[in-house]
């Protein structure tokens, strides 16, 4: 879908500063853009992860998981992304399909198969127009972030789970290298800023 | 799967009662059986159903609450059903992937094709071994059940939505008609609960 973009990676590469820090950049230059993450302010997908993500949950079928992931997008697609869309807005969108196809589909092995089956009835034609990924293995991720975040369900998992992620998302681009933007985020924060800005500019998202 | 038997038919067709009854008449003759309907006592599915039938999320997408039926089928299905089977018991349960079938699928017009593929990767080879249908149109159902609890979303809705809904029912049946035990649920409670006795007895989980 055009004029929709995706940020993908692993855990702890920095996607939360480096969206914010697009975002003020774009609101400087007075761009008319969105920027989102799941479940991004809508009530019922908000609803819906807290279940995901509530510690006390730790007896959720993985697959249960993927389902709820699935349902909390339609409705944030619903609410949010395809509002903005219609109204001729930029929406980047903070993960996406990508990050179920590598969480579920692959780290937690449910099949990538099935996951892309659930979530191609679940997003329709509401697949990004391209994903800007940024590229750090999950070690040097994981550093980054500082460990791990026992409150959250999801962070209480090994490196092999992380391994399998990264390497699901280095397979999805080689499949699909068109619908990627690979940017190197073992720089500075700035660096890495940097070179999303110049791809942006590349797509003609952003002005040159 | 073997031994696993579902109950369908239209709101206000009986079925709570009918299960009930023929819940005690198993447990009058000692037979090792369950009796559940989704979300069962399965606490996660339980938090799914809740958020599916609270009046206040009006705004849900019909598929987000597909999605989230399927959710907590898979969850009932993991903590339910699935030991059940495997401790050799027969197990009943009130409603399963038909109704979303034809509520959703036909009801709501999501397509049958996308909620059978969607609830193909949710239960997986976990299909009942046949269902008892209880055959009742909607007009009469609906004056059996005394008319809608308008603190349910999902009663908030008009005939032809049920008249959909029964419909896909018996295209269900004239497609796959060894998979259904159709009961005429016309008759009095008692008669209804005798034809369904003797459906099982047909087919081997009641005794003679």
């Amino acid at each position: 879908m055009r004029n929709f973009i995706t940020f993908e990676g692993c855990d702890g590469v920095g996607k939360t500063y480096q969206t914010r820090a697009l975002k003020e950049y774009c609101q400087q230059l007075g761009l008319d853009v969105v920027f989102t993450r799941e479940p991004g302010g809508s009530d019922i997908a908000e609803q819906i992860r807290k279940i995901i993500l509530d510690a006390n949950n730790s007896a959720m079928d993985d697959m249960c998981e993927a389902f709820l992931y699935a349902a909390a997008r339609i409705q944030h697609l619903k609410d949010i992304v395809k509002p903005a869309l219609s109204a001729g807005k930029v929406v980047f969108c903070d993960r996406f399909v990508h990050s179920s196809y590598v969480y579920q589909g692959l780290g937690r092995g449910l099949g990538l198969d099935n996951i892309v089956a659930l979530n191609d009835i679940a997003v329709g034609d509401y697949m990004p127009e391209f994903t800007v990924f940024l590229d750090l293995s999950p070690e040097q991720a994981f550093m980054r972030k500082g460990g791990a975040d026992k409150t959250d369900r999801l962070e209480s998992v090994d490196f092999s789970f992380h391994s399998k992620v990264y390497q699901g998302y280095k397979s999805l681009i080689q499949a699909n290298p068109d619908k990627f933007e690979v940017i190197d985020a073992s720089g500075t924060r700035e660096q890495t800023q940097a070179l999303i800005r110049q791809a942006l500019v590349r797509r003609g998202v952003l002005p040159c």
